[in-house]
């Protein structure tokens, strides 16, 4: 007789549609019974359409028919909520409070890099006025969808990424909302997206710290935020606004990274500290966490998020951030 | 028998202490009656606390009896709310939807502009969470305050400033505040300070499309919206929405600046656009607005800014900025 293992193991080769992941990582198997020959699955519908749930049904049908010992499949939904069935092991805050200063794009590299090391990974963009993930990985296309939830969008590389811009009409379509809305479509990010299993949760934050930060600080279990900034005097003054903030709300800061540190100029075979000189010492003392990394501006990584493939990025000082981030996250499994 | 005109000349030369602009610029004369040798004056008290009430009746007791023919000088207050006594000919609004594309940068330059033209002109910086202007001009220190308002505070060129930071116990503190709460407080800075007579009210928005830039687009006559943006394409994208925004809520914009268009490398004598290839034209098309300026990203002017003398700048790009702006400014009105 088939063992339910075996079993569970053949659903993990049937991917949902859109997110590109098992049903076994989105935790969509309720029940696995086997009784002879008889085979009865029950699958939960959190998130999945009326024609996919028809889809999935006959596609886990025909891989369970290509086993030994299987006579008869049958093949039910329960009800459930992506709330119910998400468990998501750790959730990461990129935050700053000031803007531009890369945080969508060390929440796009923090993910990247944790994706490469084989952890399930997902994005959370949280900057819903300003979105930007979606076309840093060149992910479009409107997220899977039913009355209990939406899928994320699964990137190149696998990584499940929900964001207000998926859900436009238009990508520059402007959300012109006040706080509350915005606090209220992150805990929807959160709360009715179905991410399944998941090691790292990345939340992209949008600057300052108003409302977006607030709920999703308030409201969401963070395990941890990374500080980003920038070399400038300035905007070391308005990200320690949002050290402070992290402090005030005994969440726990586990990094810091500086962006936009130097340009290189390979012709003359040197650095450019062109928005002055590194505080990134000074800043990861005074967050009280170690510094993860400096990175350059990189015209090429410009160019790749531009073209939505950041995924393709390597670099020196990325590998270096990779290295520094995993070895820093694994100490603190 | 003297002159009211002549009082009020003189009156022009008494500046009201921490804003350092004169009683009259402040609009804080409300009545000159001479009667033979007898001068009577009413100033408004609007934002003036009683010590600086009392200085300021000494002050000009002191210079009316150095005029000829006076033989007694009356002076009382009469109570007044900035709201009714500011005289504010225009405001821009300074607008992006992403953030750290320099809008606080292009803000400051703007106002400095304007002031070497010899306008009166005032910053409202409404980036409640990342307020980045003070630092930039320098300026520190409790605005003058009363129970009817508060006075801005002047930079070292004369231009009036009200900011959160001037306003934080130490300016890192962070505030941690929800969305109507922001909006309060850009509403208060527009109707409890008093900017007196100017010519420009240059705002300073935070990123994004909530909050902020609603209050203000609903709440303030804005007479136009000056859009900031970089070369690279996802800001390009983010910044649209702003653009977007302004249409929806029919607020005229008057141009746009691209910034961080490139780094000049004076050993190579070249120009790098290492954020991307310039979108200028393509935005001042999709904003319906003429390209007011291109400014590099000059090392010079960060650290000016990072020491709080932004004031000094020049370059050639900043003049060619001051010519079209100026320039456009004037055939508006």
């Amino acid at each position: 007789m088939i063992s339910p293992e075996k079993v569970k193991e053949a659903l993990g080769t049937v991917l949902v549609p859109g997110v590109e992941r098992s049903l076994v990582k989105m935790n969509l198997v309720k029940d696995i019974v086997v009784n002879g020959g008889k085979l009865d699955i029950t699958l939960y519908n959190a998130a999945i359409m009326k024609d996919t749930q028809e889809w999935l049904k006959a596609r886990v049908g025909q891989v369970m028919k290509d086993m030994d010992g299987i006579i008869e499949v049958q093949i039910n939904f329960a009800d459930a909520v992506p709330k119910d069935l998400n468990k998501v092991k750790n959730i990461i805050a990129i935050m700053s409070g000031k803007g531009g200063v890369g945080k969508s794009l060390v929440s796009g590299l923090t993910a990247m890099a944790l994706r490469r090391q084989g952890y399930e990974v997902g994005i959370l963009d949280a900057d819903i006025t300003g979105p930007s993930i979606p076309r840093m990985f060149g992910v479009s296309g409107l997220p899977g969808m039913s009355e209990s939830g939406m899928l994320p969008v699964a990137s190149s590389s696998g990584i499940g990424i929900m964001s207000i811009n998926l859900l436009l009409h238009a990508e520059d379509d402007a959300i012109i909302w006040r706080g509350p809305l915005i606090g209220q479509t992150i805990t929807q990010f959160w709360e009715e997206v179905l991410w399944g299993n998941l090691d790292y949760l990345i939340v992209d934050l949008p600057p300052g710290t108003s409302d977006a930060p607030l709920t999703l600080l308030q409201k969401l279990p963070v395990s941890g935020i990374i500080i980003v900034f920038t070399p400038q005097d300035l905007t070391a003054m308005v990200v320690r606004k949002a050290v402070k903030m992290a402090q005030q709300m005994s969440k726990p800061i586990i990094g810091v990274v500086e962006n936009m540190s130097y340009l290189y100029i390979p012709e003359l075979k040197k650095k450019m500290e062109i928005f002055g000189k590194s505080h990134a010492d000074e800043m990861a003392l005074s967050a009280g966490a170690p510094l993860l990394g400096q990175l350059p501006i990189d015209p090429s990584l410009v160019a790749l998020c531009d073209e939505g493939k950041v995924e393709r990025y390597n670099s020196e000082a990325y590998t270096a951030y990779i290295q520094k981030l995993t070895k820093l996250l694994i100490s603190k499994e």
